[in-house]
C-alpha cells in the first residue's frame, strides 16, 4: 500500500469525524446526502462514480478525484473505461485539467498495481 | 416544437460554421475532437452523454446543458436516470447549480412532452 | 413592481415545483437543506443572507444574486451595508464580477424605489 | 450599428455610473484600477486587451468578452490574431468555452462588417 | 504554535513583500485596496471576515481560507458562528468544497486549542 | 537549479508519458493540440505564452503557471512585462488569485537568479 494514499485516506476520515462533531445539523445532513447520492438506483453505482469522477475533474479538485478513484477501483472499472471518462473531462474542461489527469493517473497506477 | 429550442439549435449550428470558417486549424481540430469523444467505446454513448451533462451542470453552462440534453433524449435516457444524474451534479456543485437544474428541467419537460 | 422581476420570481417557483415533482429524494432533501441553512441561528438571518449574496456574486450566478437580493431587502439591509458586502465580493472575485454588480445594482435600485 | 450591441454598451455605462454613485470608496478605487491596468506600458495596450479577452473567455464571462472585443477592434487586431488568441482560450478552457466563442464570433463579425 | 501555520504565515508575508517590490503600481494599489476593504464600516470587521471566509471557501482557495480564519479568530468568532458560516459555503458550493472544510476545521482546531 | 522546480518538471514529464501510454486516441490528440497552439503564428510565441500564463492565473492552476513561467523565461520576457501581465490577471481575477501571484513570484525569482 502506498503510504501517502493511506495517509490521505486517514486524514480524510479523521477530519470528516471532526466536522461532524463540530458542525451544525445542516452540515451533518449534507454529509449524509453526499454518501446516499452515489448508491445504486436507476443508474448503477459504477456509472455514478464515473459521474462523480468527471465532475471532480472538471472542477479540478484532487481530493475529490482521490475519493472517486478509490470507489471506481472498488467498482471494478477498467483502465479503458477510466481513461475514456477522463478524456471527456479533458475535452470539456481543457488543458487546465491536465495536472489533475496527472494526479489521477499516478494514483490509478498505484491502485491497480497493488 | 418549442420555437426557442429550435432557435437555439440554429444559432448554435450557424455560429459553429462561422467559427470553423474563421478559426485556425487548432480550433478546427478541437471541434473534431469534441464530437469524437462522445462516440460509443468502452463506455456507451449514453453513459458519455450523462458524463457530458453532469460536467456541464457543475461547470454551470446552460448552452452545454442544452446540447447534452438533446443528446440524452436521443439516447433514450429516462426521467429517473436523468434526475439521478442531475442529483449528483447538485450535490457536487451545490445550490449554485440550481438555476441550471431549472433550465434543464424546463427543456427536458418540453423535449419529453412533444 | 418591475415585471421582469416578477416574471423571474414566478419562473423560479414554477420550476422549483417541477424539480421537486420530478426529482428523486436526494434532490428534495437538498432543497429542504437549502432553505434551512439561512434561518436565524448563532448568526442572524441578515448576516446569512449577506453571506449567500457574496458567495453568489463571487461564483457569478445572477439567478442566485436575484434571490438573495430579494431576501436582503426583506431583512432591511441598507444601501451602505449592501454595497460594502458587494465591495468585498468585487475585491475577492475581481473585475470578472463587475457584470454581476451591474445586475445587482439594477435590481436593488428597482426594489428600493418601489 | 447592431442595436443590441449598442444597447449593451448603454446598459454597461448607465450601470457603471450607478455603481460609482452608490458604491463605497473601495468600489470606486477598483473601477479606476480596472481602467488603468490596460494602458500602454511595458506591454502594449493591444497585447493587454488580448490578455483581457483570453482571461474573460476562460472565465466564461460574455459581458467581459463584449467589452474587450470592442477594445480589440479599436486596437486594430486582425481576424487571424483574434482567432489565435481565442484558440488558446479554447484549448486552455475546453469545450465549455465554446458557447463564448460563438458569442465572440457573432459580435466580431458584426463589428468588422460595419 | 503549530509550525506549519507559522511557516505559511511567513511565506505569505515574504512573498507579499517580494510582489510589492517587483510589481507595478497597479498591483500595489490592489494590495492596498485588499486590506482596506475588510475594515470596520457599515458592516463590522467581524461580519466582513465571515464574508471573506465564505467567499474563499466557495472559490475553494485554501491560502485565502487560511488568512481569513486567522482574522476570524482575532475577531473572537465562536465555533458555532464559524460552522454556521461554513455550512452556508457548503450548501452553496456543494461537496466539492468539503476538502476545504477539512482544511479549515484542521486549522481552526489548532488555533482555538493553543 | 532549485531542486523542487526540477522535481516538478520531472513529475510532469513522467506523468505525461504515462497518460499518453494509457490514454485513448482523444487524449493523445488533445495533448498534440495543446503543444501546437502556442507556436509562432500571427501572434508571437512570446505573446501566446503570456496569454497562457494569464489564463492559468485567473483559472488559479499553479501547475499550469509553473509550465508557462518556464516558457516565458525561455522567451526572454522581462520582469516588467511579466508583472504587467500578472497585474491584469490580478485585476480580472481578484484577490483570490494572490496566492498564485505568490507562487509565480517565488518561481520567477528562482528562474531569473540562476
Amino acid at each position: 500500500m502506498d503510504d501517502s494514499i493511506e495517509a490521505k485516506r486517514e486524514f480524510r476520515l479523521k477530519m470528516n469525524d471532526l466536522i461532524l462533531n463540530k458542525g451544525d445539523i445542516n452540515i451533518k445532513r449534507f454529509f449524509a446526502l453526499d454518501s446516499r447520492v452515489y448508491k445504486d438506483g436507476h443508474l448503477s453505482q459504477k456509472t455514478k462514480e464515473l459521474l462523480g469522477l468527471v465532475a471532480s475533474t472538471v472542477l479540478r479538485c484532487n481530493d475529490c478525484i482521490f475519493y472517486h478513484l478509490d470507489q471506481c477501483y472498488k467498482q471494478g472499472i477498467t483502465d479503458d473505461e477510466l481513461f475514456e471518462a477522463l478524456s471527456i473531462a479533458l475535452i470539456v474542461g481543457g488543458s487546465i485539467t491536465i495536472p489533475h489527469l496527472r494526479f489521477a493517473t499516478n494514483q490509478w497506477v498505484t491502485l491497480t498495481s497493488e
